[in-house]
């Protein structure tokens, strides 16, 4: 069987595939560094000639920013055509001391490798180039048409990929939309994700004196931005630890009987939260366990707070001003223009006397929700039950991704998050790592995608 | 009559005073900067070497830190004894681009002198050198013996004189101590000050995870440090602007009805306040003047806050620690040591579950009281009022001197404290001045106060 060569061709250039993605790995394309423009353009051009080699139609788009990558097979009306997503731009890699080995020079260990963007997202979207690889070498007929769109802005916060999508909607049309750059549920076991937070991101000044003034002199005769800043947070959560800004949960779906179930079965324990995240004890919103706290609940969480003096020792001074960032993750279907409006007016209501407070809402991001029981999520259960040769749960993710909201609002097609890594694969952190098995197995994976969306 | 010779040298060698003054203030002495080492031990020889040619028998203390300028006059048993304090170590300059000219090249503006140092401490103290110098230039009799003890850690928390205090009482034994590093009222009222605020300085510390974690990933799973100490710093506080620590107003000293009148006869209005700090609105406890909460009310204020993400833009944390450092400033007769421990006890029992909260207190002054109806300070009020033409008012501070505790302490004399700066110099800010007619009148005070003290 055709399918057969396929898998049989991954399994026999394993090494040869590693030894390309620690190329594309070397190129330190870190997006939110204009020094590295050159290096993101080097990763757009790496990625567009291979697409190109493998036959596909394949433009770089300029525009507003770092370029796109656009590639599609030659179309063939009788099969569906699927959009496959990923970036090619990385993180910056401070702090570097951290690093055990050098960040653009990937080192494999325990059949892991390391390196920035590995699994970040030049691991996870590489596994469908080898994919597409097997068909094309073996001469296997694919069974689906491909459309890729790669982007170089996803790390900084770049709006070129959103402008294009609203723009260009035909161009990109498709039946199903891949985004690969989530996490598997744990090392044994392969998830699909859907469901993504949402965000709502604000920024709270608060200003008093003119300047810092000295404690001795001035301290208590006029209100402390920090201190009014301190009781504007403490009173954004209740006692059962839930937001207290209006109308924050009309919106929340709540899990059903079969979601909680399911997360229950997973059998995450607050041991397994204190083990991966070294904190004291698990604490959150009264009346739902960690693992719906992490993927369905709202929350409101302080980023970090900035007054006056933070250095050694003592310096006695009122600070002129404090400022805080606070981040709103939302669940299906809060809207988080109308959350972050409503959190600007309550934060103006909790504002003490005696100090100006401004409220800005940084950026949103909208929640996603993918019908866990659709045709392609399906399809997407059995590649994974079969790339990874063991039975893929549904779960959901607390971070956000929001190109895939402009996906669904643009194209009308269903998303499918696919994503490869996993939780403790230190993206964003020093010494992200992405596991060779979920490299090779995401390949197959992959592969066995093009031919279930085709119906099997 | 003699004391007319010697006011009349001071009038007439004002210029080469304040040259001379500019020559200290051109020694960038700067106690908390390890660098200007050699130019803290510059000033000390400048002192040293001024009031040796004054007659004075002089010594270069050495000890753990910076030296002691010890300093006396030929001792006559039939004449009151002053000890005079001051300090010729001066702040650190940054932020120096808030400077509108170099720091330590004095510059003469509309009789008003700009240099660090001006007014904290050099040109306090000096005053008194050129009161001395007055009385030996001009042969009058010295009506009192004086001895200096000059210090140069008194901006970086050193405890060399603190020890030497300790172990020297005898050295130090005095009818009176004049400590020459306060404030007048305003530019047009001298004012003497009777009482200076304590301090208890704490660090609150608050851990969680062990670094930071995503704000998708464990958002909502986790006590999140920066929200746990805000809430501590809100309880910190009722809603009258009343400190919570249990106990805290216990052993304050309430105004009695003499000094609230006069307070009230200042007229201080919070439009003053207002255009002093640039803050929107006078603020602070229930019950109480602006005034008397500068001056005579215990304080809990927030000095700095630290935590997460400060920088442009968002990061989606949860910050694995948060800082806050929080002073008491004291009255009499609260106990430092007393209030700090209950703070501790009181923070600890405010800390959220799910975080660790370890409190440190940093530092601690006593506050100081002394009697108004004391003939010493009968003294120095007839001084100031000839010295500077004008009815001198009490006046209290919401500053602390911690040397001043420890002389009354180990010499058990009464204390004068004499300042010739105003509120507004710019202590430990760019631009420190010290306005010439207070440094002459000071001189001319200084030099009254050598006959007042001696009966007149």
């Amino acid at each position: 069987m055709a399918l057969d060569d396929v898998l049989a061709y991954l399994h026999a250039h394993r090494q040869t595939h590693v030894d390309q993605l620690c190329d594309l790995l070397r190129i330190p394309s870190i997006s939110s560094q204009s020094d590295h423009a050159p290096d993101v353009r080097r990763a757009a051009e790496f990625c567009a000639n291979e697409l190109r080699e493998l036959g596909l139609a394949v433009e770089i788009i300029e525009g507003d920013g770092l370029p796109l990558v656009f590639a599609q097979t030659a179309p063939r009306p009788d099969r569906p055509t699927l959009l496959m997503y990923g970036h090619y731009d990385v993180q910056p890699v401070d702090p570097l001391d951290l690093w055990t080995t050098a960040p653009f020079e990937p080192r494999i260990e325990n059949d892991i490798l390391y390196a920035r963007g590995s699994t970040d997202d030049k691991g996870q979207f590489y596994a469908h180039f080898k994919a597409l690889e097997a068909y094309v070498r073996t001469g296997t007929d694919l069974p689906v048409n491909l459309k890729f769109i790669l982007e170089g802005e996803e790390e900084c916060g770049g709006h070129h990929v959103y402008r294009f999508t609203e723009q260009n909607a035909e161009k990109l049309a498709c039946d199903a939309i891949v985004v690969s750059d989530t996490a598997l549920y744990n090392e044994t076991t392969p998830g699909i994700c859907y469901s993504l937070k949402g965000l709502a991101y604000m920024e709270i000044r608060v200003s008093g004196p003119a300047q810092d003034l000295h404690s001795g002199s001035y301290g208590g005769t006029v209100q402390n931005p920090a201190n009014a800043l301190a009781e504007i947070i403490a009173q954004l959560k209740d006692a059962n630890g839930r937001c207290t800004v209006p109308g924050f949960y009309d919106d929340v779906l709540d899990l059903d009987a079969d979601e909680r179930a399911g997360f229950a079965k997973l059998g995450y324990t607050d041991d397994i939260l204190r083990s991966e995240t070294g904190a004291p004890a698990a604490y959150g919103e009264a009346g739902y366990t960690t693992l719906e706290r992490m993927w369905a609940r709202p929350t409101c969480d302080v980023n970090g707070i900035t007054s006056g003096y933070g250095g050694q020792g003592a310096k006695t001074i009122i600070p002129a001003r404090a400022m805080a960032k606070v981040s709103m993750r939302l669940v299906p279907n809060q809207d988080p223009d109308g959350i972050a409006a409503a959190f600007c007016d309550h934060v103006r209501k909790l504002a003490p006397a005696g100090v100006t407070v401004e409220v800005e809402n940084l950026h949103n991001a909208n929640p996603v929700l993918v019908p866990r029981h659709s045709p392609m999520m399906q399809a997407g259960i059995r590649a994974l039950r079969a790339g990874f040769g063991a039975e893929p749960v549904f779960i959901r993710e607390g971070g956000s991704i929001p190109i895939v909201g402009t996906f669904q609002a643009c194209l009308k097609a269903p998303v499918l998050l696919l994503g490869y890594g996993l939780s403790t694969d230190n993206a964003h952190s020093p010494n992200e790592k992405f596991h060779l098995a979920n490299y090779w197995n995401g390949a197959r994976t992959s592969a066995l995608l093009f031919h279930e969306a085709a119906g099997g």
